[in-house]
């Protein structure tokens, strides 16, 4: 159990509102993952006009992925973000809204792939690694950051990384030119306490900096919002969320929960409503996302969603406990 | 925010476990709220023999309703729990599980309807009161008690109790014969602050009379399961759940979640998983529970599902927005 931080960062009580709190909307980019970015530009607008309506801070529109690594056709355009594409959304993005692309250490093309800022519709750059992939991530921010951009760091899958290297891992992260540094729970795996605990550690490691600290949560055991929430508590201020909560497997912190809670007057519920039910909602026939059974063992294992997505796929996808039983023996 | 209270109800670690904890199953009469309680003997039999294998401590079989109020044949037998038909499911019920029965202040016979101990197969009554109706609780709660049953009080709605009543209210209720009080969020509208605070308030009230705290959570907000664990490291033992999360509009904190927390080797989830998907998903088709929008908008706002339940019922259950206008005029 860990005492409650009392800084700048975690004022605001049931009345009054954090001004210093920024939502990113990432359902394009991680909703790709169940689809492989084939959204319809239709699907694509209707998002940004809701975020921009929503008054979001960002839109994480998709991946900047190689396409070596990721040939366009057999992945839509989300997954590459070509500048004509999104122009093709948002024209030159007259709004507040600030548009983002996602960066994969390893398997994006940054130093060709990535335009000079001028030169670019995009306004931030989220770079996201592994903790063994940091030396190259290092190079994604610096590179990133010369070009102009603002620059955003995932350290991915935090609850399979040792406290040690965690301590070792953020004084470097920190020394970069990132904005802000994310608690990533890749696999669903956290619980509430473990969320403050790794928050408390993540603030103390940007006191001082300027720097914020923002959460990215999975749905596997119905605690994205919760925990989401928690980190906020605690002194986060960047909230990742989707619409209906929509991404990979059991998903992410859905927007509409998040926005509810919050007593901020710059966010607005309703905009993201009707954008969930024209047209979030009808994608539900093509592709699943949310809380699922199998997505909860994964979770509560600490593993990858990817077997649990496999067996959703699978023509037994509601056999919970052959799933279960092949899972404990795997461990 | 509050300090975590430290006392001997809130150890356990991530490695210990707490013997203290007893899980309530209360599928059977929470689900029965979607289906009027028409469910078949082979269900109830089927969530009866999982609760016994997964180790839970007691099963809310239904409601001990009065048949003047709910006439049978328009509801079904686990709105009247009769013996004979308990006894058709658990014959005398020879196992470590004990069977416990809801009566609701002014919905119940109590006097006639709840006979003497050693004519009844159940072990306990749950008195349900709002906090207007505790005078007729309280009488409820003795004349369970010298009839030689165990009795447990839920006082429902407590996200709209005002302070003061609340204050005033649990030594009353703590000075009765009840072996456990639950914090009951009818709405599914409190934040894991709220709950914090308020199992700070009933655990202190209860200091020194051996008494313990339960939570019975609903899963508007998707914090059914993350209260619960919320209520637990604060001193709640007494934890209340369902297969599934099956319960009324968005149904309650799922079984299979909290058993995958806890790691009291006492509790077993594979036939929790058995259950769910042989009995319980095939009911999906007929009956509907679990977190939707329109509940998460009651929930934000403080208000009984009701609403929304009819919502989802009409026409047009998906249509969000017309639904949240509706509620903000309500307001």
């Amino acid at each position: 159990m860990v005492e409650h931080v009392k800084n700048e960062r975690s004022k605001g009580t049931w009345l009054t509102y954090r001004p210093d709190i920024k939502i990113l909307d990432c359902t394009i980019r991680d909703g790709g993952l169940i689809n492989n970015h084939h959204f319809t530009d239709d699907f694509v607008r209707a998002v940004y006009e809701a975020d921009v309506a929503a008054g979001m801070d960002y839109m994480e529109i998709g991946y900047r992925g190689s396409k070596k690594i990721y040939p366009p056709g057999e992945h839509g355009p989300w997954k590459h973000c070509d500048e004509e594409d999104v122009r093709r959304i948002v024209g030159d993005n007259p709004t507040p809204l600030k548009l983002c692309v996602m960066a994969d250490a390893e398997r994006t093309d940054y130093r060709e792939d990535i335009l000079p800022k001028q030169e670019s519709v995009f306004d931030a750059v989220r770079v996201a690694t592994y903790i063994h992939q940091i030396p190259t991530a290092l190079d994604m921010v610096h590179d990133a950051h010369e070009k102009g951009y603002e620059v955003i760091l995932q350290l991915m899958a935090v609850s399979v990384i040792q406290e040690a290297e965690l301590e070792e891992a953020l004084p470097i992260l920190v020394d970069t030119p990132v904005s802000a540094i994310y608690l990533v729970d890749s696999f669903g795996a956290l619980y509430s306490e473990q969320v403050r605990d790794l928050i408390v550690t993540y603030v103390k490691a940007i006191e001082g900096t300027g720097k914020e600290i923002g959460i990215h949560a999975h749905n596997a055991q119905q605690l994205a919002y919760a925990n989401t929430i928690e980190a906020l508590i605690m002194g986060a201020s960047r909230l990742d969320a989707t619409l209906n909560g929509m991404g990979r497997g059991p998903g992410n912190c859905p927007m509409e929960l998040l926005v509810g809670f919050l007593k901020n007057p710059k966010f607005h519920i309703r905009p993201v409503l009707q954008c969930i039910q024209d047209y979030v909602l009808p994608l539900k026939s093509e592709m699943e996302w949310g809380p699922k059974i199998p997505y909860m063992i994964t979770g509560q294992l600490n593993l990858h969603p990817r077997t649990a997505i496999e067996m959703r796929k699978s023509d037994r996808p509601d056999d919970y406990v052959t799933f279960y039983d092949k899972m404990m023996e795997e461990e």
